[in-house]
């Protein structure tokens, strides 16, 4: 019971549940739909993601896609259906502990084994699916103590089969991860951005890659950011009280001039920064910008990477810096600190404005 | 007098004296230099920055680029020593009014106009110095009351002839303004960063895009920002003050499960990256994001920048998404909101796959 073979059901035809039954589909897996909106499954129906779930379906996985205040009740529900030949119910919330407390008492809860694959979108419903949402993103895997192995193998093989990459915590160790990871630079974001809003607009001509970077986040919608910060409201609040002591501290050091301790705050920002796992999952290896001005055109950014690919030197990242003020733009390219040197002269030598 | 002819006198030839020196000699403005490392002098010289600065150089326009805590001492130096013939003294502190209130008895203050050029570069020192730094840049110039018109003018040319885009401020105004939108965000992210120092490595793995963008800023160097945030401790203090408050509500609405409350201070969030001014200053346009996977490697770059060239779709903005595990990369693509179907449907005719 271990490999996947199929029939998968998934619960709730929206962005996630949709790209599930498209990944699957793609690498053969055989789906079948529910959604109480009969739009959302035909649509996702037409895409190719599976036809409408019947009554004389037999799952041998339930995948549970729906709004976080629904998913104990569905998962519940999933568990309960199934009995009979004893299907693996997966759910894809992005907390975990509090469905998993709702379902805790349920018949077959050894069944029962929480995912949530860190892939999402700006926008939602089937349309927006894809069957390349998940190709390598980490999708963690959350199995709580009563968990059957074979249903926690059989989870980590769909998670692979939607070419994700399964990642094993407790479901406590995960909501504690996503509060620290994503929740709470989530809600700092917008503290930074709240700023902004009704500031004189001569001053924030002034904004920089620097707000645009740290406030990005806080442009997602209000309702749905409210619950899923809602759902993990422990672990999102033992951190911000964390938060709330730093944040008196810096006030603190600022009030005081303390240089010293200001610098030492600073330095922790530092530390979090390299503590975050480098591209591909390995250790950061250093690395260099450098800086191309580009005219905001179509073609040059083609031209600009047709020359550096003729360097043979990788991009490992790029971000285009925006100019108020005039068409050019500042491309800037992070590439391998020891082969930074060689691309510059390549571009240089095709007149590229360049400088690091 | 307003119209800067030179020779322009650059007195600290680190990354930002030696690329206006730069910038001034590319437009045809002579430029002599002072540093008191000799090394420095040197380097600038040899990059073509200009020559070393005598004792019989008459400057029309003094630039005064030392480190913050010398600014004050420096600016009424030069006023000094050019008050025979009355050379204009500017300076390109990132904080204002400290430095002003320094030189605001000095005789000639009248010639002293601040600025604040916004670029600058991880790295410093002459070597990291680019004519090209402040290309399509906001530089802020911030004439104190009796700072002579002539003087702001001439100053404003010489923004002009950097490449920059001049944004003219009160001392007061931009201390404001750059504790909103540069050094508040600054600290928040370091905030977000610390709380990633000594997390467990699982916990970090589920780190995805958002927390790499709210915390890249807090990579920065902490004696440098240490120096910053202290220079401009009043405003920015005023702004942390009024951040404490509303991490106190936020920390009250989650603790309360008061979801209204939540949802309302993450719509003041939305509403201030909506007051970020758009690329080129101009209100943003409606864009959406696409998304391409490509595979890592030199030259998947510019075959996907030449197939979107042959659109004619114009990217607005980029950036690749990290993607742990496995070698490949997730591109995401901006463009006019009314573009990006002509785009999609264009990429997927030449086999990359792409989703939304």
């Amino acid at each position: 019971m271990t490999e996947l073979t199929g029939p998968v059901q998934v619960i709730g035809a929206g962005l996630v549940g949709t790209s599930i039954a498209l990944a699957l589909s793609r690498s053969g897996v055989k789906c079948v739909l529910t959604d109480d909106n009969p739009d959302n499954l035909r649509t996702a129906a037409g895409l190719g993601a599976g036809r409408p779930a019947t009554a004389d379906d037999r799952p041998q996985v339930v995948v549970v896609a729906v709004p976080p205040d629904h998913l104990g009740a569905v998962i519940r529900g999933a568990l309960e259906a199934t009995a009979a030949y004893g299907a693996v119910v997966t759910d894809v919330g992005s907390v975990k502990t509090g469905p998993l407390a709702e379902v805790s008492d349920a018949p077959g809860v050894e069944r029962y084994v929480g995912g949530h694959p860190m892939a999402g979108s700006e926008r939602s419903g089937p349309l927006a699916a894809s069957a390349a949402l998940f190709d390598g993103r980490p999708w963690a895997v959350t199995p709580h103590e009563a968990a059957g192995p074979a249903a926690v193998d059989l989870v980590e093989d769909l998670v692979r089969r939607c070419g994700a990459v399964p990642v094993r915590l407790s479901p406590v160790e995960h909501d504690a991860a996503v509060a620290r990871t994503s929740h709470v630079p989530h809600l700092l974001a917008s503290l930074a951005a709240g700023r902004l809003a009704g500031a004189p607009g001569a001053h924030l001509t002034l904004s920089g890659q620097g707000v645009r970077d740290v406030t990005r986040v806080a442009a997602g919608d209000p309702v749905l950011y409210g619950q899923i910060v809602s759902a993990n409201a422990d672990q999102v609040l033992a951190l911000l009280t964390e938060v709330r002591d730093r944040l008196d501290d810096v006030i603190a050091a600022v009030g005081d001039r303390d240089r010293p301790a200001l610098e030492a705050l600073l330095a922790e920002g530092v530390a979090g920064t390299r503590a975050i796992p480098g591209k591909h999952g390995g250790p950061a290896r250093p690395t260099t910008s450098i800086f191309v001005s580009i005219p905001d055109s179509p073609g040059a950014l083609a031209r600009l990477f047709a020359d550096a690919e003729a360097s043979g030197v990788n991009i490992e990242d790029l971000r285009i810096d925006h100019d108020p003020g005039r068409a050019t733009g500042l491309l800037e390219l992070l590439v391998d600190e020891e082969r930074a040197e060689h691309l510059l002269t390549s571009l240089e030598a095709k007149e590229w404005v360049t400088h690091r």
